[in-house]
């Protein structure tokens, strides 16, 4: 894992990275690939103006991780953490809670509140629901059967 | 109150007269407003396929009531209630519980499983919950604060 600053701005050679890395992850659907990656290319096209915000952590040869995060519309300065993904190899490693922990340090530099991230209650996501609570993001409730008959969706905030 | 059957199809004076309705609803915000009345233009535009479906209710002169609803993205048939306004001078008179029943109705017809529904948890939106709850909605969590301080998000849901 590296431990190098992560780095915010989006490279053209980011949508395959992500697009490879949440792949890799398993747990993700097609459909969910094809947004994470739209986001980084409607930046890269839009540039802050889409309103998404990144951490890459970029490894020697691959991106081992990165977040996605924004302004919530219609809210008084709410975030969401649309993504956050560690790649398998670099799983293990505190790269997670470094990810997580700087990406609400970003949120709150750019004047966010409160931040807020949505996620399934599938037992393949209960690594990310830990990681969540251990950073101290609060379940605030679950919709059942949200995405599917016995898969549900989970719902964490937490005051910046 | 009328008690003609709802229109489902969106005319090209929609838009405006949700605007109306909405604004006169007076819990929305400006953003709200401007966003209630794109679903309605954009579906003009694109028909079914921007994936919003309406019920209005006509009124002798005016809208009485509306609600738009459709599925969730990455969701298996899966509907969320995105909309239900009653005019101020027809409430009290069951439409809204009567435009929410049609809904479900008119969602299941389109294959619906479930349907989800968020609102405010100003006291404002009280009749509101009251409705969902009414029609069997079970609310299922609340996001403390989403909106801003003190206005959380509070999110229901049923099995159609």
């Amino acid at each position: 894992m590296t431990s190098r600053p992560f780095r915010s701005e989006p490279q053209p050679s980011d949508p395959k990275a992500v697009r490879r890395l949440v792949t890799d992850a398993e747990v993700f659907s097609g459909i969910e690939i094809g947004w994470a990656a739209e986001l980084v290319e409607d930046t890269l096209k839009r540039g802050p103006a889409a309103g998404y915000h990144f951490l890459f952590a970029d490894g020697t040869e691959d991106l081992e991780g990165y977040t996605c995060f924004g302004p919530i519309d219609g809210t008084d300065r709410r975030f969401d953490l649309y993504w956050i993904v560690v790649s398998p190899k670099a799983q293990g490693k505190g790269l997670g809670k470094r990810l997580l922990a700087e990406s609400m340090r970003a949120a709150r530099d750019l004047d966010a509140r409160h931040m807020f991230i949505d996620t399934s209650t599938r037992p393949d996501y209960a690594p990310a629901r830990a990681l969540y609570e251990a950073l101290g993001f609060v379940h605030m409730g679950t919709l059942i059967d949200f995405y599917s008959d016995g898969d549900g969706k989970a719902l964490f905030g937490r005051k910046l």
